[in-house]
C-alpha cells in the first residue's frame, strides 16, 4: 500500500475550500419521486485525513475525496418535501451527508440513511456523535475485541474524545480500572468526570512513566499510534489486548511511524486487532441502538461537544480535529431543525 | 522491556562452552530415592538466544541462561536406573534436560518430563522435534490463532524449519493455498515436498513482489519478523489473521528492527496473535498427541532433522540455527539408547 497522505496538516482554505456558488430554490425545485433534504448537523471525525490525498493513489480503506466536490461525513438532516414512500416531511436522517445545505436523494440506501427515532430529545449532534459513528466504534470495539475481564486495567488514548470518552465508560461499567491520557489539563478534567481512574495529560506527563507507576495494562486502547503504542506495548501484561482504532500520530506524517519494540507481542503473548467500523456495524447495530441509547438518553453516559458554526467553519474544524485543539467532538452545526 | 541480547551472534567457544570436567559413576552414583537418566537427544530452537543475555537483564518471556551452568532445553532421554516409583529402568522421558550426559531426579515435574509412548518406533529425535516443542508451536498456533478456511492463502516464512513444514502440512489439511519462504534452494525443494504451492528463496527472490504475484494473503506465519513481516503486512488481505510465532530477523540485533507499516492492521482490519507455546500447551497436549502422532507415525506428516553428534558440537549447532544454516531441525544426538 502506498503511502496516502502528503504528510502535512491539510491547510484551511486550500485543501478544503468554503464555496457558496450554488444555490438552490428549496420549495420549487424538482423532486422527481426523490426527496429534499436539509442538513442540520455535520460530523469532522479523524479518519478522514486518508481520504485527502492525491487523485488515484490507493488508499487506506476509504475512497479519496474528489477534487472540487463536497466532503461526504456523516451528518444528521431533516426531510423538507418528500416524492418517496420511505420518507416524509420532518423525518430525520442519519447517514452519509454531502457537506452542502441541501440534497436532493432518491433513495435511503446509497448513502446510507436511516430514520432517527429521538424518543429522549437529545440534539440532533448527539446522532453524529456519542450516538453517531463515534459512539459504534466504541461500542462496537469494545464488545468485539476487548474482552475485558472485571479487576482488569485498560489504558485508553484520546480518553477524552467521543471514542475515548466512551471507551472509560463501558470500562468502568464493566468494572475495569481505567487509565486515560489526552492533550489538555481540561480533557483531563473531563476523563475524570466520566470515571478514568487515573487521568494525565500526555504533554506534560511522562507516558511511559505513567504506565510504569500504573500499569501494566490488560487492554490498550489506541487511536495515537507511534510513540504512544511504544509506550503501551512496554506497559502491557501478559495476554493483554490491544485494539487498534485510530493512529492519529501518523495521519500528517505519512502513514510511516516505526514501532520498534514488537517482538514483546510474542514476549508477552500479546493479541493486536485492528479495525474499521464500518465493516462491523452490521453485527453490533440493532444492540447499539438498543443498549447504548437509553443510556445516552437518560444522561447516564455523558458525551461533550464542541459545536462549529456553518458550513464555512469546516477548514478549520478539520484541522483541529487533526491537531487535537478541539475540546469535545467536533460537529458543524450547518442550520437549525 | 530492556533489550534482552547483546545485538550480536553467539560466539562457539565463548558464549557457549564444552567442559568434559564432571564425571558420574553410573552404576553406583546415589539415587537418594530418585532415578538417573541418560540423555540421548536434545533439541536447539531458535528461541534460546533470548535466554542468552546479561545476568540479571529482564528478559523476553524465559528465564536468562545462568553462566557457568549447563543449558538446559528440551530433551529425550531414557532411565537407566530408578528408585521412583512413577519411572522405572528402560522408560524414556520428554522434557526438560540440562546439557549433560547424565542428571538425577528426584520428580517428573521439575522438568516437565512426560513419558513417551512410542508406539511408532520412530527414532527418539522425533520427540524433540515434529513431536516436540516445535510440533507443537505450529499446530497449537494454527489451531488457536490462525481461523483458516478453506480456499484461503497462507504465507509461511522459515517453511522448511520443524515449525513451518508442519504449518505447510496442516494447511493443506485444511484445504489451503500455501507460499513458503526459506533461505536456500534445497529449503524450498522441501517445502515443495510437504506440499507449498508456491515455495521461494528470499535469498535469490525479492519477497515482496513474490507476495504481490501470488497474494494477497489471508494468513501470515511470522517466524522472521522484521522486513518480511512488513512485507506481509503490505500484502495482506483484508481481516488477515497474523500468528507472530518467532522473529528470528530480531534476535541478533537487540530485538529492535522497526515496522514501519503497522497503521495497515487498521486500514486492512488485520488481527495479530503473539504466542509462547508454553503457555497455551496445556489447553492442547491431548489433542497434540492424539491428533499428530499417528500423522507422523505413518509416514502422513513429513519432516526433516539434521543430527548434530555430542555435546561437543552445540556452540556451533546453536550458531547454525541463528543463522539458518541448518537444513532441518537440530538436533544433539549425546547418546544411543
Amino acid at each position: 500500500m502506498a503511502p496516502v497522505a502528503n504528510g502535512r496538516y491539510p491547510v484551511p482554505g486550500e485543501t478544503i475550500v468554503y464555496d457558496a456558488s450554488e444555490t438552490i430554490d428549496v420549495e420549487n425545485v424538482s423532486l422527481n419521486g426523490g426527496f429534499l433534504l436539509k442538513t442540520l448537523e455535520l460530523s469532522i471525525d479523524p479518519y478522514q485525513r486518508g481520504r485527502m490525498r492525491a487523485p488515484g493513489t490507493k488508499g487506506t480503506y476509504t475512497g479519496g475525496y474528489a477534487l472540487g466536490k463536497p466532503l461526504p461525513n456523516y451528518g444528521v438532516g431533516v426531510v423538507v418535501r418528500s416524492e418517496h414512500l420511505d420518507v416524509k416531511a420532518g423525518d430525520h436522517l442519519y447517514g452519509i451527508y454531502e457537506f452542502k445545505s441541501y440534497a436532493i436523494r432518491h433513495d435511503l440506501a446509497s448513502m446510507q440513511l436511516i430514520k432517527i427515532n429521538n424518543k429522549y430529545n437529545l440534539p440532533w449532534s448527539a446522532f453524529v456523535g456519542v450516538l453517531g459513528m463515534a459512539g459504534k466504534t466504541a461500542y462496537m470495539g469494545w464488545k468485539k475485541f476487548a474482552s475485558p475481564k472485571k479487576g482488569e486495567t485498560l489504558f485508553v488514548t484520546t480518553g477524552a474524545g467521543p471514542v475515548g470518552s466512551l471507551v472509560i465508560q463501558l470500562a468502568k461499567r464493566d468494572g475495569l480500572r481505567v487509565i486515560g491520557s489526552a492533550g489538555s489539563d481540561e480533557k483531563v478534567q473531563f476523563m475524570k468526570e466520566v470515571g478514568a481512574d487515573v487521568a494525565f495529560n500526555y504533554k506534560t506527563s511522562n507516558t511511559a512513566e505513567v504506565l510504569a507507576k500504573e500499569g501494566p495494562i490488560d487492554i490498550y486502547w489506541d487511536s495515537v499510534g507511534g510513540e504512544m503504542l511504544e509506550a503501551a506495548i512496554d506497559a502491557a501484561n501478559t495476554n493483554a489486548r490491544f485494539v487498534e482504532c485510530g493512529m492519529i500520530s501518523v495521519y500528517n506524517n505519512g502513514y510511516s511511524t516505526p514501532i520498534k519494540n514488537f517482538f514483546q507481542i510474542i514476549a508477552k503473548s500479546l493479541s493486536f486487532f485492528g479495525f474499521v467500523i464500518t465493516r462491523i456495524e452490521g453485527e453490533y447495530n440493532e444492540e447499539f441502538y438498543r443498549v447504548v441509547t437509553p443510556l445516552v438518553g437518560t444522561g447516564e453516559f455523558k458525551f461533550k461537544e464542541e459545536r462549529w458554526d456553518g458550513l464555512e467553519s469546516v477548514g478549520e474544524a478539520f484541522l483541529a480535529v487533526q491537531k487535537g485543539t478541539n475540546k469535545g467532538k467536533v460537529v458543524i452545526h450547518v442550520a437549525d431543525d
